[in-house]
């Protein structure tokens, strides 16, 4: 047996994600999950009641204010469906507010659930429009719902929910509002923005891992749907009933994501809450930006619509770019983009969220500049 | 600062989990969760491919027969109603045979879908009955769809779902199978069993965490219901199309889950695949039930149709047991038994499946004899 030893090969590190969710977490919320928690135990239940309360709190709203918040098995898309499927009455409608492919996600999940809507486009680098809706609502008293993306991560735009807010509460309409990639990072008055139903996930600016979804919504609202609800796992009312009841979720909770997302939350508020994590966002998309635009390249939204939680970039318009062999090279050095384009533009776009600092940006654009390097391309 | 040194008190292990999901996992199992891995990225999507192939090799089947494996986020709950929210036609009826709480919620379901629907129930100690089910299909046509359940975990119950198959496939109607808690322990020969769809979870036989069920179904008959879907992010054709365009979920999955899965199924093989692990369960079962009627407790269900997965036990007679006191006491000796009576008759339920073994059992018939000797209770 005269072999040489086999080298010890370490491990590589996990390729940084520079995606809006799944997330880069932190070590120890993964180090969380090392754990198997028994679903209808009360040391669970405690923790499940404590996070319920916890992302209250976060909101800025309480119970004695009418406010309730409601977890739900399944990725942030779950959670937004489930508002439809359980509080749309037999003879509701919906105005959707769409400028990008999460908008449009809500139009397929009222088409598949055959209720009524209407739908008002804006284009992809355009906000959604205030006078329009005002317009709308006018004209059409069938409609019961509003509904809006607050950060359209299609392309990284930040609508005004709070505009918006203002025409659907002056019309006493309900406002149903997908903050998925916005909650826990950029500060918002619910009181004040008119919400009814805020629809968010564990894992982006909250930075736990994928598993739930939550919904923050007036109790009397969620309340009001009895009845209405057209699927038994989606039935809010029926979720928050079994919080109420035992404590439990109704069906197999995602325990680990649960125990994970506890452990989020200690770090959201170990970093100063809602503004110190908005504060290292910012800071992360300032130095994505600046950097990006010394390389060349050039930003898609106007700055007046840009969030910070992610950002698109124009393709190069030399042709030896393609985005194919872009993100393999950025993946292939550790740097994993949010691939596939969703957006109509030729746009590529670039995450900030989840667990990365300063110089994980300023490692991205050094990459990106080899990478442009590389492929010889003039920017 | 004449403080004396804290003392470090080590770590509790976790309590052992005796119920029927989520449940006690490995560490490695726990440990393959110690990665973020990017949703859209190839290596995620290879893994997500693989799993699917596996579990079509676990269930016996194969693409070239026809078969198809489909995963979606969200507890097994979730799958189950996946497959009536998508694959009922509009006129379609449901015959769902029921001994328990899982059949009753497969009634909840069609309600919630407004889909018409008939139940045959039999008593909690009584399996689904063949002939009535023969009539019924014959005196009622409309009937398009025939749902069961595999082990009713309400008391742990198997079914003979190969005799319903039989009646099922001689009337040519759809065969849904919920075979949450069996699949993976219990060999079930799928083209004998006449299934058409049979929905299980990660955190049951295979020993994953929870966070997404998966359907194994005829792919003609998932293709053939193109339309039909009643709710987008349970929408199980538009779910296989996503993975067979890109090799993606649609919506975020939940990526640990699916890491730990991956494991999880490495070390079913490792086990000799569901022979060697049912070979466990069996011997887990038999050591539970010998030390529980050494002790004096009686099994309620009659041996003919007690599975090896869950057992469930009569209260004893004696006035000063109560289930509440039982189970803390066991919580508190680091035993979780399935809490929570959900059967109509006054038992308690002991699961016995996961990552446990022989010697486990046995631990816990030990602790229950304490319990029950602090209790001073006569069995």
């Amino acid at each position: 047996m005269n072999k040489s030893p086999l080298p010890v090969i370490p491990a590589a590190r996990d390729k940084l994600l520079y995606t809006p969710g799944p997330l880069t977490t932190s070590a120890s919320v993964k180090e969380a999950m090392l754990h198997d928690a028994g679903s209808w135990h009360w040391e669970f239940n405690g923790m499940v009641k404590e996070i319920r309360e916890r992302l209250l709190t976060l909101a800025g709203v309480s119970r004695e204010q009418g406010w309730e918040c409601v977890l739900l098995q399944g990725s942030g898309t779950f959670g937004v469906e489930a508002v439809f499927q359980t509080c749309l009455p037999p003879e509701g409608k919906v105005a959707v507010l769409s400028n990008g492919a999460y908008g449009e996600r809500m139009v397929l999940m009222l088409q598949h659930a055959r209720i009524p809507y209407v739908v008002l486009r804006t284009t992809e680098d355009t906000p959604n429009d205030p006078a329009s809706l005002e317009a709308l609502l006018t004209q059409d008293p069938a409609i019961t719902h509003v509904a809006a993306v607050h950060c359209e991560t299609t392309t990284g735009l930040l609508n005004d929910i709070a505009a918006i807010g203002a025409v659907v509460k002056r019309h006493g309409k309900t406002y149903v509002v997908d903050a998925m990639s916005s909650f826990g990072a950029i500060p918002l008055d619910f009181e004040a923005v008119g919400l009814d139903f805020l629809i968010s996930s564990a894992n982006k600016c909250i930075e736990g891992v994928p598993g739930f979804s939550f919904v923050l919504c007036r109790r009397a609202k969620l309340l009001a749907s009895e009845g209405w609800a057209r699927n038994l796992s989606m039935n809010l009312l029926d979720q928050l009933k079994g919080f109420e009841k035992n404590g439990q979720f109704r069906y197999t909770p995602p325990t680990h994501s649960i125990l994970a997302f506890e452990q989020a939350l200690n770090e959201l508020e170990l970093e100063g809450g809602i503004p110190g994590r908005a504060a290292r966002y910012q800071r992360n998309h300032e130095v994505l930006l600046a950097g990006m635009t010394q390389l060349g390249f050039k930003s898609y939204l106007p700055p007046t619509v840009q969030s910070y939680i992610i950002t698109s970039f124009i393709f190069p318009a030399d042709p030896k770019f393609t985005f194919a062999e872009f993100y393999r090279r950025m993946a292939e050095k550790g740097f994993i983009l949010y691939p596939g384009k969703i957006s109509q533009a030729d746009t590529f776009r670039i995450g900030n969220i989840g667990r990365l600092f300063e110089q994980d940006l300023r490692a991205v654009v050094y990459a990106i500049g080899d990478a442009v390097e590389e492929m010889g391309l003039t920017l």
